[in-house]
Order: C-alpha cells, then sequence, then structure tokens
C-alpha cells in the first residue's frame, strides 16, 4: 500500500467519525440547526485529514487500534477546523475561499462562524474527556490539558495574536520561527503526543516523537510558504514573493527560496533521525514527513 | 455575616485566583502582550462573580474547601467571561459598553476580542485538566465532560445560536424558556453539579442541586428581564418594555409583568425546596437564589 493510499484511507476513517459525532446536534428550530449545520460545513468534506494521520500512526506505534485513536485524532481535527474559521474571519485574514469552497462567515453569517467555531473548540473537549471514548480518565484529563496547552494562550492562539501583530508591526526571523511553532508546530506536537500518551509510552518514546513533531511542523510551514511563493512568482513572472512584499510572516521572505529548500531537507532528516528508536515500525512516519515537505498544491 | 458580605468575600477570592492564573501569560512581543492584557481585561475586575460563588458554596455542603473549589470556578469564570466577549462583538449583540467599560473589541480591536475569548474559553479546558489542581483524574476528566457539554453546540453556543435567530425571526414562549435555560441556566447548573463532582455527592444530592440551580437560573434570567423592562419603562414614561418592541426574546414581553413576577415568586421556592436535603447547611445557597431574584441595578 502506497502512502498516499494509506492517507486516503486513514482521512475516509476520519470523515465517517466526524460525520458521526457532529451528527447527533442540532435542534428543531432554525438557529440551532443553522449552528450544527455550520459545525458540518467547516468540518466535513475537505482537507487532508495530516493531524489526525499523524496521531493514529503515532498511536499505532505502540499498538493503539484505530478504533481508540479515532476520536482523539477528530477531537484534534474540531480545533484545527475551529482555528481555520476564526482566522479567516473579517476581522482576522478576511478569506474568502477555503478547501475550494466560500469560508464559513460568507457561507452563513458572521455571528454564525464565530459560534460554529466557538463551538467546534468546545466540542474537542467534549469528545477527548467522553467517557464512552477512553475508559481511562488519566488518560483523558492528561489528553484534554495538552489539547488545550496546544490551543490556547501560549500555544496556537498566542501564534495568530503573534502573527496579527507581525503583518503590522514587521517581523524578525526569530519571531517568525516562534509564530510558526506556535501557530502550526502545536498541533502536530499534540498529535504525536497523543499517540504516545494512548500507547502508555516510555518517556523516552515519547520524548522522540515530540521531536519528530517539531521537526515536522516546521518542515510543512516550509513547504507551504514555498509553495506559495513559487505560485506567486509564476502567477508574477518573478521570483519575488508576493508574501515578502506585503509583509506576511514567511521564512522564504526572509531567507530567500535556495536556504528554505536546503533547511527543508534538513528538517526532514531530523524528524526521520527522530523515528530511529522505533525502527522499521515508523516507515508510514517517515513517509509523512516527506509527503509534508515535498506537497505539490 | 450578612450574604452581601459573604458573596464579596468569595468575589475577591476568585478575582485573586483569576489574577494568578492570568499572570504568567504574555510573551515579550507585542501580539502576545495584547492577547494576555485583553484576556484579563476580560476576566478581572467587575462582575458578581455569581457563578463561581454558587461552586464554591455547593461545594462547601460536601465539606471541600475553597482552595479546592476555586480553580474549576475560576474555570467557569473564564467560559462566562468568553460568552460574554463574543456576545458582545460587532456582529452578534454589537455591545459598547460591559461593567460600566468599553467592550474588549472597543477597548482594543476585533480580532483581540475573538482571539481572547477563544484563549479564555479554552484556558478554562486546561485549568480543569490541570494536576496540580485536583489529583483525581476522574474529578478531573467529568468536569471538562460537564463544562463542555454546558458550554456546547447542545448548551450555551446553542442558545446564543437560537438568541440571535429569535431576534430575526419572532419566537414563541417555549422557544424562551428552551434558550434561556441553554444560553444562561447551562452555566449554573455547572456551578452546582460541579459542587458535586468535587465532592464526591451522592446520586440524590447531586439531583437536587441540579434542581436547585436549574430553578436558579431561571429565577436570575427572569429578575433580569424585570429589571430590564422596568428600567426601561421609567425611562420612557410608560409600562411597555423596550424589548417587547425590538423583539428581543424575554418572558416579561410574553408573559407581562405581573404574571413574570409571580412565576419569578415561584422559581425562587422551588429553588429553596430542592435544597431541602440539606437543611440549613444549604442556607447560603437559599440566600444566593433569594439574592438573584431580587436584584437592584
Amino acid at each position: 500500500m502506497t502512502f498516499a493510499t494509506e492517507l486516503e484511507r486513514v482521512g475516509k476513517l476520519v470523515e465517517g467519525r466526524l460525520a458521526e459525532l457532529l451528527a447527533s446536534g442540532g435542534s428543531p428550530s432554525a438557529g440551532g440547526a443553522s449552528l450544527a449545520e455550520a459545525m458540518r460545513y467547516a468540518a466535513l468534506g475537505g482537507g487532508k485529514r495530516l493531524r489526525p494521520f499523524l496521531l493514529v500512526s503515532s498511536a499505532r506505534l505502540f499498538g493503539v487500534s484505530e478504533e481508540d485513536a479515532l476520536p482523539p485524532a477528530c477531537a484534534l481535527e474540531c480545533v484545527h477546523c475551529y482555528s481555520l474559521v476564526h482566522d479567516d474571519l473579517p476581522s482576522m485574514d478576511d478569506d474568502a475561499v477555503r478547501r475550494g469552497r466560500p469560508t464559513l462567515h460568507l457561507a452563513f453569517d458572521e455571528a454564525t462562524a464565530i459560534l460554529a467555531g466557538d463551538a467546534l473548540l468546545t466540542l474537542a473537549f467534549e469528545i477527548l474527556s467522553d467517557p464512552r471514548h477512553s475508559q481511562d480518565p488519566a488518560v483523558r484529563a492528561e489528553l484534554v490539558f495538552l489539547l488545550a496547552k496546544a490551543a490556547g494562550w501560549h500555544g496556537m492562539a498566542l501564534g495568530q495574536a503573534l502573527d496579527l501583530s507581525a503583518e503590522r508591526q514587521g517581523f524578525a526571523l526569530s519571531d517568525v520561527a516562534t509564530l510558526q511553532a506556535l501557530k502550526t508546530g502545536a498541533l502536530f506536537r499534540f498529535a504525536c503526543e497523543a499517540g504516545a500518551v494512548l500507547g502508555r509510552a516510555k518517556a523516552s518514546e515519547r520524548l522522540a516523537l515530540i521531536a519528530y513533531a517539531e521537526a515536522f511542523g516546521q518542515a510543512f510551514q516550509l513547504a507551504d510558504d514555498l509553495l506559495d511563493a513559487q505560485g506567486d512568482a509564476e502567477a508574477a513572472g518573478k521570483a519575488v514573493a508576493k508574501d515578502a512584499g506585503r509583509g506576511k510572516a514567511t521564512l522564504i521572505a526572509l531567507l530567500g527560496p535556495d536556504a528554505a529548500r536546503a533547511r527543508l531537507d534538513a528538517l526532514v532528516q531530523e524528524a526521520e533521525a527522530a523515528l530511529a528508536p522505533f525502527g522499521e515500525r515508523a516507515m508510514t512516519l517517515v513517509e509523512a514527513v516527506r509527503f509534508a515537505a515535498s506537497r505539490k498544491r
């Protein structure tokens, strides 16, 4: 089975489980129905499900079944989707298109988009703490604690705040690395660490997965920025990235594309090296970082 | 000690603990500092802290110390404050003043207000799941589960969605009762149920507290609506509530003020009756519902 097939297979499992988790909602009245519908619009029908894939694959290293790993994987995806909905809002990045469709505040309205994001974030913690999904309260409580820290004011939310202020005030290389570690890295780290928690991994194994996740997150972001820069350069017929011009905080704008590509290769090697303790069992995770680094749009 | 003195005493404890919980944040950069500052603006320096008070008082029925009850009480207050920040946003209720100060999106900006609300909601789950605040993972996981359900798409967030759609589309008496139970009742219920969870209450005691909380929530909302109607009538020099005119979903607009006051008395009696199993120990909670029903602005 190729990596692409495997990613698609797990993606479909995640999609199905998310659809189940989001099916029970909706009140008979118009307001309730539209909240649930907006949450489904935001969470279903798009995305590669890379974060849930990392969680399921990390958990599998320790023999955790997909059935047991799927609920936390879906909780993580709810947080990712909430962050996209709120980041797209007019007062944030003001984006009109997401995954090829109108963004949620355009498809519904702004109030519904804010509420649906809030509700997806809250649902993530409901899923993680639901005794039907894990019999061990210590596992449930630890996953909640890790996800709240990853998503919150010292994690993803801080990253978004830094990003907004960087766009207004300019930025330095060290700031960009920090904000990307927070804004996108924190959820990748949660994905891999949650796998270790579910699998009752040894401390050394957990640290190895964290090191992998941190390199993965940086590689993912850098590949994203390179794709953006390449797309912009192609569109403009020249080798200057749009992002550099409008002050968006990317490493390409600061390092230049050649140094950025060299850094990307180094990060992939770093991620692979971190997986050495797991040997052949970690092949899927090795392929995942190679995939993340070489994505085409 | 009078009830007012006791409410003020616990309110100060909550304020102090919240200030500690919100002190550790803020990054050296401007974006991070302003996120943490906005969270403090939203959570500190205002409010009677009635929800935390109910939690601390319910827990005390079972001998739980204030020290142990304060972190969950602060988590609850974080959720309450996040809901106020997001409800005040221009696309929601578009309010300019909250607790006598400019609302958060006016004091900072809209993006920061959305992010600070998100971060306060997330922080609530971090506090509840933090092993430093409770040694028992089963208690931590159960509190998270209860708060996520109370705040989420079948609870407070649904209530807000129903409220927005009621203002647009008109409403019936049964809808108003439902939306108020969700929008304001859910957090009062969590307050009392959390006290029971912390105190390892018997099922019958927990149910008694839930019955109390549900009557409390309705009485609180009705008293609020009566105050609004009274203030409007005084301002306008006539006995017609503004809210009835602009389609805001209140019971006063539907029942009329006399029937509403009779209903309020009945709810206070219902709440007191629910506390009968606790006898004299529940005197503070009895006084709390009387206080909530007879508030002056």
